[in-house]
């Protein structure tokens, strides 16, 4: 029974890992290309798999897609989030998420892409479950930047006149128009720029000045 | 002769009245599905004209996305440059500017896409003459901006230690995200937070207050 419990461990364990590889190389291809160019077959094809290998991680065409942008919003989450996460609560905590989401999208690692970008310019005007996922995830991502500065302004790390929505929007067009604008004229130099905007645009809401790292 | 002139002149004009028509439709097609959508045939059909009706006005279909880049930007021209040119010179011809920007963008006119946000993300990584001229337009915007800028502050209406790029970015950031959200969440408010997040970030700099139209 132990070997029998072994050999099942290790199947499942293989299972997991090779769906990784195929969620990983689909996020790719998705923020380069776009979600509509993910298939299962290219998916077989790049990574030397039998397509009925693919094919049996997912029920369905759209099955594949949702698992995408949930492997995506899992990426962003560990790259972002959790090194957020290591921060004292307050200010420290939110400038480490606009710092690690910035530096995030200047890391190359999806093709110098932003995933979730390129996915709502292609599904924004396509009702159905992949679109309420990237509402949800939008939502969601809104909400860990104004859930901070609630907390930064109870610390009194910050100015309590401050709308966080506005304040998210902000940040969010400055990492934004910084991605495109890079990928575009192929260098990184925006990245630079938004930064000193976000950095100049969060220093007079600080009621102890000097305190971004 | 007069009466042979005529004919030609007609012949022209219908000329370029259909051509006209083709690069309307072409523009909407692409704010919402992409340039790669934009196909000779697809635009024959949709508009009731025959095949080789439309192929006669483009020698090749890169031709024709060029062609749909040049009208989009002369679309963005009309409808925001123009009005802005009738204010006058300094902060008001700015403000019109970033105000005809916005509202260009919530009125739905291209689908309630952003043409230049579509293009972009769909041909960011694909060097060659489209991307080229993609690139053009986006200094071309940025320039219109910040000359008006250096002309309001010689005018003595806005400060003087600002940097009318990172201004620029920010204020692109605002647009841009709220056209994603707006289409994303199907409703207008984001392009309301936008504007009063692009007043909010500008009335500081103003040398006389209460000058916002």
């Amino acid at each position: 029974v132990p070997i029998e419990r072994t050999t099942t461990d290790q199947r499942l364990l293989r299972g997991a890992r090779t769906r990784g590889q195929i969620l990983t190389r689909a996020v790719d291809i998705a923020s380069a290309e776009g979600l509509g160019s993910v298939s299962l077959g290219r998916l077989a094809h790049d990574l030397g798999l039998s397509k009925s290998g693919v094919n049996g991680h997912f029920a369905s065409r759209q099955a594949l897609q949702l698992a995408v942008v949930s492997f995506a919003a899992r990426l962003y989450a560990d790259r972002v989030l959790a090194p957020a996460m290591t921060q004292p609560q307050g200010l420290p905590r939110l400038w480490a998420f606009c710092h690690r989401w910035l530096e995030f999208m200047r890391s190359g690692e999806l093709s110098g892409r932003s995933f979730f970008l390129t996915a709502v310019v292609e599904y924004d005007a396509r009702p159905g479950a992949v679109r309420d996922t990237l509402v949800r995830y939008r939502r969601r991502w809104e909400t860990v930047f104004t859930q901070n500065w609630h907390k930064a302004e109870s610390l009194g790390h910050v100015q309590a006149d401050v709308d966080p929505q506005l304040l998210f929007m902000e940040i969010a067009g400055f990492i934004t128009v910084a991605t495109l604008d890079a990928q575009l004229c192929g260098n990184l130099e925006p990245f630079n720029l938004a930064r000193e905007g976000i950095r100049h645009r969060l220093r007079p809401l600080l009621l102890e000045p000097n305190t971004l790292a």
